[in-house]
Formats: C-alpha cells, structure tokens, sequence
C-alpha cells in the first residue's frame, strides 16, 4: 500500500518517516517539507542514512496520485485546509495535528483561537486510541491521533472510570515531557542551555490539549470533569510522564486497582501494568509504541495514583498513527511497530 | 564563630562546606567523613581545590572542643546518636537528618522503621523553616532542618492556608527532584545511564517526607490533612520542583490568588514570587538558597496551582541549615548565602 | 539456530539480548547472570518488557546442550575461563571480553596483570572486525569483537594506511565515549551527578585499549606505530567518537583524502562517509550497528582528520559480535541488525 | 568605579552581570541590549531575581557619562566599530569579541571575511590573558580577552614550551566545549535535542580560534607553529576541555613534565596542576576563574599530553574579562572573583 506524509521533516514526521521505511505492508513514496524541500532526507538526518528520498515540495500535489493513505504531520489549521481534498480524492487521511480531536467546533475555536474550516468533517472523524476505542477504527477515512498527553492521561485513568472505583469528578493530572515535544524548531525554551539541568511547570491550566483530554473523560462516562492539568518540561529528549490523581471510595486497596488495571489492559499488545505499586519510567518506552503503566493507592487520602510512560514521538504520535492506520485498513494491528529499541 | 561538619564529605556535607567557607561569621575548623577521613577535601571534591581541610575521623571527638556550632550532615538515626552529647557540651546542634523533624516519636517509629533513641530532645528542637517560623529560630539549641520536599511543599501552600481560601483538606502534591536527592553513595537508580533520558515517580505515597509535610499542614491550620505526596526523579543533578494543587473557593480568580502570595513573602530575602501564572524554574534558582514561587488559578476546576523551584542542596539542606544557623546565633540572616550563581 | 548469552544481565548482555530477540536466524534459548539469576529479564529490564526469559545461573551448564552459538558478555578473566571447554563441546564462541583480542600472551599479562590462561587459543582465534578483516570470519570458532575504542579508532585510520598517505608512524587519538562505556555496576565515576555536565580524559596513555589499536596498525602495514590514545568520558548514555590525527604529505587535499575513504567504504553495509569536511556525530548512529566517518585535511599542518561516530554497545560490542556472528556461520551480515533506531 | 556592559543579555554579557554586582569594587550602572532593551534584567533572566537594572537601547550612549569601564560582549565587527569612539572618551575597553585578538589585520580580514575597521587600534591592544602575560596589562586601556579555546590551549602549552621539552612544532589540539559556547540565539545545533546525548566536531581545522591559538604559539616561543585544531560540542551547558598533544624529547617522564607545570604556576590564584597523570573534569571548576591541569606523558610515543578544563562563560569569557580589568586598574586581581560555586 502507497503512503505518502506531508511535513516529514519535523520531528514527528521524521519519526514517521523512519517507521514507514520499516513498515511490511505500506511503501513510503513521498515526502514533503516546507523547510527542506529539495533535500535529501539523509541529508537532513543522517541517522536515516541508507534513505534515497528527497523531500518534496510541501504541497499536496507532490504526494502523487498512488498514496492511498496520506499521514499530514503539519500543525494545526494546515491539516484542516488539505484534509477535504485529500478525501474527497479517495484518499485515507490519518491526521498527527488538533485538527479533528475536538468534536466541537466552537471548542476549537475557542482554544486554538481561529475558526474550524471543515466543520462537517469532525463528525465523522475517528478519534485515534485504540485501546480505548478500537472498535470505531476498521474502515475509518480520517483518523484525528490523540495529543500526546491525552493518549497517556486518557489510558491512566479508563479503567478506575469503567470500574467507577472514583467518588468525584476531580482529575488531577501532573504530566512531564521531554523537549523534543516542542517540536524541531529552535526556540529559547528549547535552548539546550535553558532545557538542561532543569524542570518547570508551563501553561499551567490552560494546555491546550486540556479540552481533548476533558473530551475524552466524559466519553469515558465521567459526567462534568473537573480536571486540572499541568505540564511540565524535563531535561531529556524523547518522553512523556502522566501522573495522574483520582479520590476512590475509602479502602480501595492498591492490590484491588492494580488488578483492575492488569485485567483491563491484559490484552493489549502494547500496554503493560506493572507489578501493583512500581511506577513506570520514560526510559522504558524510548523509541517504542509502548504504555507502561504503575498503579498505587495512598489510602490514608483515598487517592488513587496512576503513573502512565510512553515515548511521545511514538506512542505519543507517530506510533499511533501508525497503529490507526494498520487498524483502519485492516492490517495487523502491530505490523512495523514491534521495535527492538535500545534498552540503555 | 567556630563550626564544624560532621559527615563532610556527603553532597548535603560538601556543599555545607563550601557555604562555610565563604561565610564571613563562621571558621570551618572540622570536617569528618566514615569514608574518606584522612583525604584532603580537596583531593575528594576538586571543585574545592583551594581548601585545606582533612577529612578527620568520623568522630565527635574529631570536631574540637572548640566548635560552637555542630552541623550534623549524617543518614537519620546517627543524628540522634550524637546529638543529645553535643547538646550536653553546650553546643548549637544543625541537624540536616530526619531525626528530629516529627514531633510525635511514635510516628518516627512508624515511618522510619526505628525506635527514636532521643524522644526527650523532640520538644525542644525548632523546626527550621524561617519563612514560616521564624519566630521560634533566635536562640535555637537544636534546628531540625526540613526535608527538601517538605521545604518546597509548605512554602508553596502557607500563603493558601493562612489566607483560608481552600474548601477541602486535599492536598495533591507532585515533587520532582534532580539525582543529587539521592545522595553521593553510586546506586542503581543514580547510575548515569538510569538516571540520564527518564523521568519516573518513586516511592509514591509512601516516602518518608509525607508525615513531615503532614505536621507542616496541620501546623499551618489545616485541621486534617488528606495528603497525597509523590516524588519523581529528574534528569538533572541539582534541583527540586513541586507543583501543589488545592481545591479553592469557585471564583478565586489567578490574579487574587497572586496577591496573596505576593504580599505574603513580599519581605522574603529569598523568596521571589513571580508574576500572576508565570512558572519558576529549578535552572534559575541552581546553587542559590532562593526559593522562587509561580501562582496560577483553574478557574473551571477551582484549582490553586503553586509551583515553587529551590536546590535541592541549598535551600532543600545545606543552604537552609546556614540561615537556621544564622538566626539561632543572632547574625544576619543572609550572611554567607548571598551566591552569586551561575545564571545559566 | 540456537544461542545463549553468559553475562547477559550487564549493558553489552542485554544488549545482545534486544538483538538476538530480533534476530531471524538465532533463537535465543538460555541467558546467564551473576546477579540477577532467577529474574525474568522482563523485571530487571522493563525495557523488555514482552521478553519471557528468565536469566539462569550464571555458569556454562546453564546454557544447554543445544546452544550452537555462545556469546561471552563477562569481563576479561572469565572469558578465557570458559572458552576452552565451549569449544572443545563443538559451539562456536563470541567472545565481547578483551581475551583473546591479543594475539601476544605476554603482551595480555602486561596490560592486564594476569597470566594469560587459554595462550593455546590465541592463534586461532579471530579479531572480529568485519570491514577490515572479512575473509577471516566465515567458518571462525572463537571470535574475538574488538574493543569499542579499536573499533572505531581501526575504521578511521585504515583507509589511509592502506593508500600509504601518511608520513610517520605517529597516530594521535583523542576519544570520546558515553557513560555505558563503564558498564552497568554503580561507580562513582557513573554516578549521574558526576557525569553530567562534565567531560574529562581518563587514564590519559594507559587504556587497556591502547595495544590492541597498535595491533591493528600494525597489521594494517603502519611497521612501528607511535601511538598517543586519550580516552575521555562524555555526558551522554551512548556513543563513541573517535577523533584520529595522522601526519600526511603536504599538498593532500580534504577532497583527495575523502575520495580515499569513500571508496574505501562504498561497499559496505554499516558504513557511511560524510561528504567531505562534514563530521559525524554520535546521536547519528545511536542504537544502530553503522560507523559514520568524517575526513578532513589540515593543510597548514599536513594533518588528516578522521572522526569516527559508533553506538558503543552495538558496533562497539553487542552488534558487531552478531555481525560477526554471521558471517563466521554464513548467514547474511546484516541479518537482525537492520535497527529502525529513533532519530532523535 | 563605574561599569557598564555593552550587550549584557547574551550569555557572556549576563556572565559580566551576574560578576560585576558581585564585584567589591565596581559599580555597574548600566547594561545594554538589542533584543531585551526596556526589559528589566531579572524578567529575562530570573536567576537575577534581585537585580533592579533595566536593560537600556543598545547604543554607547547608553553607558552614561560616568562608566570608566565598559565591557563590550558583543559579536566580533560590532566592537571594532565602538571602540574607538570610547577610547576617545577617556574610558577603559574590555573587549570579550575577537576584534582586537589578532595583531594582524590582514589575517583578521582572511579569517573574519571582513576588513578591520580600526587597525590603528591594534598594535595597543593587549591580550588579556594574565597568567602569561601579566605584565602588560596594568595601565592598558584596551584589551582583548582571548577566546575560550585559546584560553585553554596556551595554558596547556605554555609551561612546555617555556622549558622547550618539545621536539617539533607540530601541536594538535582537541578540544570539547559545552553548548553556552554557541550562544544564547536559538539554533539547529543548540537544540536540546540536537545537542543531548551526542557528541561531534565541528569546524575541524577551520574554525576562527585556530590563528588565535597559532599567534599565541609563536609569542611563546614556536617559531613557526604547525598547529592542528579541532573543536567538539558535548552536551552539557558549561565547561571547555583542552587536550593537547605535543613531542618531546624520547625519556621524559610523566614526573618531570608534571613537575614542569607544578613550578610554573605555583603562584598563579586560578591555576591547580592535579597530581602526576590525574586528569581534570570541566565539572570541578563549573561557575569559577579556575583552570585546572592534567599532565602525563606516554613515553611509549614520547607525547606530553596536557588536559585544562575551565568554565567556557568565566576563565573562558567574563571571568578572565573582570580579572584583566582588575588588573589594568590596579584592583586586586582575584577581587570579584572569589565564587563559591556548587560543588557537584
């Protein structure tokens, strides 16, 4: 199958770039850049040194007629503006950008600060997480990827909300990403000198992937969520950390939501729960599609604690997409995402 | 003033050595180590290499009769092994342990794994944390200097409490902390190769600095505190961050939150508070004993959002047992810990 | 094809570990662990988290009777300990240890202060350095992979030695190695908040590393080599860089040695030479089995530079011993070392 | 006396601040910035947090009447087109670009790519680097503070030459510096993600440092230099690490060399010679004026091999700019110098 990613050249583009090289089923035959259009992709990275693609110019046409599917890893409002042509020409659009998260367009509006100019698509596009809404991908046309925070928040907090262990709608949500979340333009905060040997809270409250995430909880059968979200920037180059607080009903033991969350994700492929009260780490997940997840109850609080890791350019991003992607077109679901990446 | 440092050699004992160094009241006359006694300082710490201390035997006879004031830099439990001699030679003990933080030595007992060997001392030793309890430092005998996290944790939730805007006694607290926390002795977890590209929590909702903060919100008149305290470890050598949520009375907008805290430490040598929804960074505060404070409201969830930054080796420790140390002995407060540090 | 690993709990053992899972040709059937036997490699490592095996005691009864291939991942002594009797049962031993990568007993005891045990398998032994040394490896019993310093350090001179553009025997490398270099035992030297933010040369003319490079330029024709190797350690988990300097005729261009070099490598499958002038770095090849080259001439002062970039645990150890691996059992080289490794 | 800084917003100029209101005897009244002017120091800078200084229009006529001394940390071409108008007015100039380094114009217009404007100015300047050439710089009104590779390269020859142990004129000089080196305008290379765990050379045998470095040989003594430079970027924020490798005479022992350098700068304030063959690390002198000195020779090659770490921002830069202005006023040399900087 023909695929094509316009925006290849970013960090989340690349990193699609190097999974569809590795993919069995899909054949990689085009890539756009606005920046580097015209340059070799190993030119541009060479740890994609045995690559022979040039980046094209950054313009649908370059995609070629034979892409069936199309990955757009361009930000917000470009995705909006290519996805109804690359539709209505047949094509499946799997989409990394904000664009179709929100199924409210007035939400959109408010939080992105510009309005929706494909409104009619957001119905039937198909939010992208499959462990937790799996059945809505086979056959799906354009597929809205979930934020990175969202997909480690969303899978932190599913199963306490199907078990309804929880006595509130407060949602807590501390969650820690590493730089390369910014994206691969230069900026102060991601100045090495400034991003070294440093931690600080940004955007305190007012994310936004805050909305998507708050989406996703009452889809999650939580009535009016109370969440609180804040993101913090850590010192390392790919991860992202979900710390997530939830009040339970007084003596909820950890063994009990630990059993909850193995049992809830024993199926996954790309889930695992570790042993009840070990938390996981970022370093685990690096460069994978994985979710490792640690469950704990402070039962002195009744507050149960829900650590979830997953690599933000992966499982965060590019992963997924291509994990809806295999699911939409009815692949096997971690076809060229079984990554034997460094355990150091 | 003559002082002394008992367990040197360690990172809380090293930095309080270079702080003693360069105070213009207090002559260093003993350092000691179990492990390196015998080594230069300078030979150990290269850093250093204009000091010409030894390393004595890690002893109380090694401290010299002279020595007014002891800072005891020692795991807990050798802390009150020493400490009630010391006293009784009529000397100012700075202890940097856990040993006599908790009031209640029943509850040493129980999150320490250890019966208290010195429970008559507890009454009369004077938690150190000038900002909140200044009062009680002046003629201090015995300062039990705070916990990194607790240091942070009650700056960062004093000025809410004392001002009685929050409606519930939950209090989330999420900490993360660079590798030095950790101590100086190699470990697993402080390998490089660990510690480097991750980010993971620890020890959740059973860390020993729980009761602490406890006794601090109960102090700062929060009736029954409902805690929940989880720590993570950071890529990065020096430097603690906690970012604490309270539930606040509907309305309370940022900019009144703000104020709160601004005029609270409005008179605070070393605390900055930063302007209305602006978060510190633990890289602005690196090697100084500040402690810099961002304030920010979730209106839609009615949550206080309070960040505070400080070293962990400074204002966490070392940093703070010299301003504790200060007062105690009627020098000016900020003698000796005004560190002209690298900006970045 | 069936293999083990003795050691495989350490950075180069689980690091062959991810590899071998990966492999299509081996079937990974016993690892061994001095520390961790009776884990599953899954909790030790939960980076391997889908990984079922669980490491055994760590002697050579613990590896089967079906293991065809062996792969020694223990320090220097052990090697030699245990070799003699794999191959007298008919296994084809790799061996990552510096045993049998001299081909001089007395020069071994010299450098490593020990008698040399298994002298007798010295000769047949083969050094493991597939671009320069290839025809010696297919049907090879006892494989000797190269250190990771010779590695990197043999590929940058060769293809000037072999051109005959240098005019002495003197050869200057300045190396520059991650902290996994040192293995996985906490040290002081790994401890994080030693390594961070520091760069330091160590044991400056005395690496062990040191006689094994003069052999290979010996046996790449430079007759009485004037060898100055400095390692340093580099705040970072992965990665060598070697920054070699050899004294060439006045009037050699970088263009010419360039030519000497890509042509030298065009052919091969883990080798990329930077167009000319242009110097690799290490985050290029992290976590993948390929040498990036860089070669520019200092014309003022007659002086090739070659800048070498490898993974130090996979070309510099684990992935190089399955190429090796490979090619002494006739599979295809690159056979389970086509790593889709992350880009950034 | 009065001080000012033109382009104090840099990572250099911020370095000069943070120093000079340390500093017992200046008096900084004003800081300038291009990009900043009109902001106050501590909002772009909150490490500054008690720093009232608002930074003025980039224009000399911004320093105000009264500064006697004005430090330029400005790119190289725009001192040069200052420095003769504040000369003019009677002030004292620390330069910290590279505009009056090079005594030769026309090599400063080969290696710079532009002509020098203010030639005239050249044959007064003086090199500010004291540990060598002390002598010159009382009285001086111009001067040019060496850049940090230079810095570093001429202490780790200087005590060799001087003795003339070396037996040609061939120098190679490898060098590795932190990311701050580069600036603080955001960039490709400097982005964390870029720059964290990776390790390359740049500029090899090019890079503008190179006829700092030579020029300096031939002062010390080396008649006609053939000198091979190659810088590194290592990632970590602060800290340059030289190492230099030169012939010597065939029998010279680590001891003597080492004790060639221990004599040579017994008396210098910011100098340690480490014992025998130990070699220093960028971490030990993080945040201070120090240089530290590693010594060994392989008698093998007959090559001395010289290690000197200093902090690229202060011994490199800002440091070495206030210890000449120390000097050139008849100030102590170590007043404001003195910094108690974090041990690890």
């Amino acid at each position: 199958m023909k695929a094509a990613i316009l925006g290849a050249a970013g960090y989340a583009g690349v990193e699609l770039t190097r999974l569809l090289l590795g993919h069995p089923d899909f054949d990689l035959v085009a890539v756009t850049s606005e920046r580097d259009a015209g340059k070799r992709v190993a030119d541009v990275y060479p740890a994609l040194a045995t690559c022979d693609l040039v980046y094209q110019e950054h313009d649908t046409a370059a995609l070629g007629p034979e892409s069936q599917v199309v990955f757009l890893a361009v930000p917000h409002t470009a995705a909006m503006a290519v996805a109804p042509g690359l539709l209505a020409e047949g094509r499946v659009v799997v989409d990394a950008s904000a664009d179709f998260r929100l199924r409210d367009a007035d939400l959109y509006a408010a939080w992105y600060g510009t309005p929706h100019r494909a409104p009619a698509l957001l119905d039937g596009a198909v939010y992208g997480l499959p462990e937790l809404w799996r059945a809505s991908l086979p056959g799906a046309r354009l597929i809205a990827c979930p934020g990175c925070y969202p997909t480690a928040s969303l899978l932190a907090v599913a199963p306490a909300l199907e078990a309804e262990v929880t006595v509130s709608d407060r949602v807590v949500i501390d969650a820690k990403s590493g730089v390369s979340g910014a994206g691969r333009s230069p900026s102060a905060a991601a100045h090495f000198c400034a991003a070294a040997e440093a931690v600080a809270a940004y955007k305190a409250g007012v994310h936004r992937h805050t909305p998507e995430i708050a989406q996703g909880l009452a889809d999650l059968g939580m009535a009016h969520p109370r969440l609180t979200f804040v993101p913090h920037l850590v010192p390392m180059t790919r991860g992202l950390l979900v710390t997530a607080y939830l009040e339970v009903e007084p003596g909820l033991s950890t063994d009990e939501a630990h059993a909850l969350y193995a049992s809830h994700y024993a199926a996954e492929p790309f889930v695992t729960v570790h042993p009840a009260a070990r938390m996981p780490s970022t370093g685990e997940v690096r460069g994978t599609n994985r979710a490792h997840v640690g469950v704990a109850v402070d039962e002195a609080s009744a507050t149960l604690i829900v650590s979830v890791a997953i690599d933000n350019l992966v499982k965060g991003t590019s992963g997924q997409a291509v994990q809806c992607a295999n699911l939409a077109l009815g692949l096997t679901e971690t076809a060229g995402l079984d990554l034997p990446c460094p355990v150091v």
